[in-house]
């Protein structure tokens, strides 16, 4: 209850960084820089006024596609929960922003992405090394050959414009 | 001033209608279907709740993107100014709801995908069967063959977590 | 699940419109005018661009809070769950924003406010007139004469600026 | 460009701090304590699971009306531009979430409220004494005694429910 919900634009700034735990749940963090453009009069030009940065944390299904996905400096749209945490890390005050994330794309504006369905959670394994070559392995077998079908229904309920 | 900002997590509905004004600028435009999805106790599953149809508007590179990237029943997450318009056509009132999209991705808690950065805003034929074809094959012509390095300096910026 | 949750800074369109049901659940709802204004350069004056009308649906506490505090005409800021939704109604096809409110206040970017807690849900009857009469008297029995301390160990850890 | 707006539910944390520049603008702050609520399944209750404190800036008119109209301890809802801000002190890092506002209200989920309009950005003396006084004399001299009107024109063009 009363959670914080923010999208935020911006870049990823650090490789994803994939955990699987124990019992088999999986992570992925990263950090997202957002930065504020703003228009330099002087030089008739767009100029980077301040970034912020987050560290950005997905779960199961959205944390195996994150990192099969992302990259540094890609352009992402990212909307999550808000939390802003302060914690003691030998004896100083540290402060971060994080986002739970709930939904994550490429940003279309920057650039065009082709999208490949996932059906299942695929499981990765927890070795990364291991993971980074499944990874780029898997996109032959968790892609669907034929365009997915699924929502065609939904397509066909919509209203015209 | 007091533009409504909205974030909005769904599927394609129609495929992306391109148009090329005389004056070169281009739009483009989709229906997005958002169904929010409620437990079901008796049948002990997710089920749709209900269904909100919004019309998403690109503009420029975004539309040029668009239509490169995005096909029906595709999952997106789209933010962008909410107008609630009314109008008068053929003696009945008409109401819809747009979003004039600021960013748009795919969204990766349904599947992966593969990005690729485009510099400038790609020149689009006007002529819609020239267009298909120009975009199939622009790939090739605007996708970097070097992972892009630009944001690199902000990785190398970012605190640790 | 994948509720789109918007905020909107308006101003009320009609007087709160209160209802109680006979299991005692009350709601409100009145009309919300969005408008979105740009600079004209020709009159060098903001200009109202368009607007938007959503219904704005309140429940429990807030419901009763509501019509005891909004006028027609009165700025507000609006956070709740925004829904399309799409009906028939005498062979019409009717469209409308309805936003399922989960916090109202009055905008303080224009005026001021006099805030009173309300700590239960103030039972209210039914009767529209008895009941505008009874909100005008309620304020003397539900406001504390004394300000709230409640959340003064908040304000107590709070870090410095 | 790519501004990250925010709205937040949560509780005045501190006093407003009230400052005026030599040139006549206003600014005003707060810190504002956001506690996440989540169900307790063994106490069966609502228990706070963690809160996040943010730094909130108002400006001109905003900032008058919020050191007139809000206390500690007071239920309110925040929308504005979020900057994750990081600086060194006394070689220390610190880093804070600062809330540009556009918008704040106090929360009619908690309780009730009267709004005086403010058509002028009031002048404030800098002087924080004769400030404070002048606060709490200015309602009889600002506030409309009759009901703000402006507004009633949109409130004939809303279509009915």
């Amino acid at each position: 209850m009363n959670e914080t919900l923010v999208t935020v634009v911006g870049n990823v700034a650090t490789e994803p960084d994939y955990r699987e735990a124990a019992n088999g749940s999986s992570s992925a963090r990263f950090r997202l820089a957002a930065s504020v453009r703003r228009w330099d009069r002087s030089k008739e030009e767009w100029a980077d006024a301040y970034t912020s940065f987050y560290t950005v944390w997905a779960w199961r299904a959205l944390a195996a596609n994150v990192v099969a996905s992302l990259g540094v400096g890609e352009p992402v749209v990212v909307q999550g929960k808000l939390r802003i945490r302060e914690e003691e890390r030998e004896g100083k005050r540290w402060l971060s922003a994080d986002i739970d994330a709930v939904s994550i794309g490429h940003d279309l504006s920057r650039g065009t992405s082709v999208f490949r369905r996932v059906t299942q959670p695929r499981p990765l394994p927890a070795d990364p090394v291991r993971m980074a070559a499944a990874v780029g392995a898997s996109a032959e077998v968790t892609a669907p050959a034929i365009p997915d079908r699924e929502p065609a229904a939904v397509g066909a309920e919509a209203p015209p414009f």
